[in-house]
């Protein structure tokens, strides 16, 4: 498994601001805290969390276009971001958190490998410090966040088992696989993906027991970043 | 499981078509032979298996605005269609296809849950009806198709496992999982997500064994549907 | 004149449901009813009946590519969503629907020429059934549909009046033309386009005789296919 | 009918360019020659006649929102130009054109009804200019116009047919016809709707001889032009 | 310096409406008044000025597409309209406006160098106008002009200092500058930009004294016009 | 004038990467070169150099909308990419440059004033970078930069000149320059606006002088940045 740094309050506007690093994967992460929340829950006293992720153009070997040149989002980019949204909602309590939004942006800014789950492990921490800044400013009374989540890939790379795969691993890996953990042992998400070969339910067992070993050290990496 | 329906040769152009039935869920699937391929591929001698998937706009309980019209296909839209061509990629020896692309396009007319593992099991039956012509017209000399796919969604309803979950199941499940499995036993893509309740490894697997079960049933199907 | 056959409830969703078939043209019409009006009828007590069309990509010889995925409407279908919407507009007392709003989805299964005027030939009947149901309802008391009309399309090919035109006598037509009738004579809309050739009034009004014979047919079709 | 006007060369670096007036509605057009034609007649010898047209935002009574800033262009200006194209196509002879296309740029200045039949009859002026001066330098040898094509609206208002209606008349118009007649007797094209009221027979009749009174008025106005 | 000619009431819809020419480039601006204001300054008592700028696609050598056909507004075009505001604006006391907007479409009907100039001066005009019949009316008690402002580009063609730029000139400066300037002596906005060749602070202030001379000019044109 | 920092190789794929700050204000470029050039220049034995620039979401006090996501890029993002291209491409040679292109990407990681300023002055010192790595991979033989290039904001305060305006600076400022100043005391770029006042022929210089004295500063981080 590759290096985990978690850099906090990178950029100084934001309400949580983490620069997360697996490796050369480096993701900058915002929370931004929105006194509003989606039309379909207005008046209803929950709040929503969300996601939004991009890779500058440049983050990659080669330069891909600018989404916002292109004026769509691809489907990978879409995939992506509502995996995340889904990833922080499992441990957020709505009703505790209150009619207000919290965005998460992912903003990839260097590439290896992993970009998916660098993203929704660094957004638990942003999200992390913005619930405590609307805590400490008392906008929020009781935590609204039930747990730590945290995500890394795995794969079946010429028959073994590889854990945080880099763009070179994730390349030639046989099977794929996200898994999205909650600390506890409970799986929020769990995605795998044949790619040359296809797996079994062996193959599938190992791989998340490969990813808890993975996810126990970004929840270290974690609660070392928020101070507790 | 609710009863399976294929109905094969529901149009007339295509080189393959379905009506797939899952109980109340109704998906047609069209395979459409293409004697280009995409210009990544152009020049390899290898071939590509795509899909496109829409759900007509009162396929549903209320109406949902049409994709054409509000100018840009959903986030769920793009997810599908592209675990759709993924999952049949997966039984596919692209060099055998040859420089051809085959488009399966799922139509959803009527949804009633399990919208996506509907489209991608009928969408095997349209491509293997599209090779056979191909290979009945000589144009094909060795089977390119590895073997059947199909997938089914399962999920945990009040702590119970539940197989192929119709609209009422799926909104008040805890965890939904949608498998693709490969005839044989290897898993093509696995994708399990807590809604309300998160689950563990034991809950994953019991989800995966009820899936196998349910795809037998589909490849039993598949196989009447296509005479063998 | 090709066969006509016309098959309620083919969903079960939508307020009226409808697949019909003009040979082998088949458009499967939905109606459904929304308890809103567009923004500029709002307060005034009227209703609003508007159609949107499509064609699965694989309708056709050749497949063509999904509007969704190009990100808009060619002028075609434009034009013919809206002859279908005022078509049917020509027959609904707005201020008898009261302040809702129905939309006619026409999506066409199936193409061979004459899938605009199958398309209002089969949304009068999903409308009349979407109308009967409010009507047992109670929410709409007196009947807002003041008539039934019917659309056909015809042509000159070779010197010959031809009525229902299929793709292939479409494609060789001199001229081109469209009517929308009223059951009783009058007419909703007439559209009559030079292909090859121009064509003078005699030819217009030969056209017109025809389509009179053609809705006839179409006339008595709808009348038992709503059942009276 | 109202007063019409047609100013040539109203714009100096189009081949030929048109400012025509049916009473207050005032339409800019210029033809535009491009030596390539679209990719479905690449190489077969054969031109190619096309049209676009908009309204300035401020044509009309209250300000429209501008097309291209709401980035679509609306379903009436497709159908219009795609009006316009046909139109014109039906008086030209694609093979004498050669492999080179004509675009119909019509924009109106001022709209007071009419928009439509002023930009199909200014046009054949702006494509008779430009093919002259084609032919003036010898790239067309023999002229690939066959007629003169001219377009008036007409309506029936309380009962009465009206020639080329203004703004004020074709809001309060029973029925709405447009239609495209070249000169020597023939239909191009013939769009008749029913507004209010239907109409029968008889009133498609009437519509037309009037529209062949407004048509002669605009040919002898088009010769004018054209100084022949 | 090109001839300058500005014809108000070329339309009659309008509030304000001017032709204005700089020789060959000639632009039609029109001035719209909204009784609403963007939702930025609602209900804060103060009104806005903006402006949209085109090119019809024969208004130059060789037809540009259609912004509204592609669905996008290019860069210079916004940027232009973005300048046209920010110009008038400079002008206006928004309070004493009140709670409305006006807005100034300017469409260059045919272009030969110094279209933003001639959009910015001739919006002025259409501006005045519209606020003369807002205070004829009574809707605006206090004239909210503060004064002309008018817009001129000059640059340096092989080492000479050239005002009112035509196209011909304007492809071979080295440098090119936009001055908008108020009348009695204040700079709204400079914009210089080296081509070919950069320039020093010399330079800089020649163009801009050369500016100052035409802007008189067109304030002249500019009172004339007016009536005042 | 706030402390300006370079870092260089803030990313490692791209060819150059710098990360710049001016004050709180920070931009990630990174310069791409891609063996290809624009349609408009192929086979003219030139190259190209052009900017992309964009906002992160949360680099600003509250958060704006992603473009990507809103399916288009701001006028105002159209108008500062256009500028950093328009700069760079004063000091380079693009014969010298042979025909392929290098995009700067410019991409705001945190805001406080002077973006634009701080992308143009970083971007240099990326092209720098990526034209060494090509010149010292032997594919350039003549350096193709003719200079440096640096840009920076300058505006009046309550009637006090004011240099390289932060975020309530510039919020407060009566007159916002921009200028792009060349080694040497040449200008590349001047825009000066008036916001709440105009200003006159002698504040213009008064701010030219002090964005020389600027640009001196960015000028020496440059060479410190580059090595020489």
């Amino acid at each position: 498994m590759r290096a985990i740094d978690i850099q906090t309050g990178f950029t100084k506007h934001a309400e949580g601001s983490v620069l997360i690093s697996f490796g050369d994967t480096r993701v900058l992460v915002t929370a931004s805290v929105e006194e509003k929340v989606p039309p379909f829950l207005r008046g209803k006293g929950e709040g929503w969390v969300t996601a939004e992720y991009s890779m500058l153009p440049r983050a990659t070997h080669t330069r891909g276009s600018r989404e916002a040149a292109k004026g769509k989002q691809s489907g990978r980019t879409q995939e992506i971001q509502r995996l995340i949204g889904r990833s922080l909602r499992a441990v957020v309590d709505m009703k505790k958190l209150g009619e207000r939004q919290i965005v998460l942006d992912c903003d990839v800014l260097q590439a290896d490998g992993g970009t998916r789950t660098a993203s929704i492990s660094g957004a638990w921490v942003a999200l992390r410090l913005a619930v405590d800044k609307l805590m400490a400013e008392g906008k929020i009374k009781e935590d609204p966040i039930t747990g730590r989540v945290a995500a890394i890939s795995c794969g079946i790379c010429q028959g073994t088992p590889v854990l945080d795969l880099d763009y070179i691993e994730d390349s030639a890996a046989d099977a794929d696989a996200n898994f999205v953990l909650i600390e506890g042992g409970k799986i929020a998400e769990a995605q795998a993906t044949a790619e040359g070969a296809t797996y079994d339910e062996e193959g599938l067992l190992r791989l998340l027991r490969l990813a808890r070993i993975g996810c126990d050290s970004i929840f270290a990496a974690q609660a070392k970043a928020v101070g507790r």
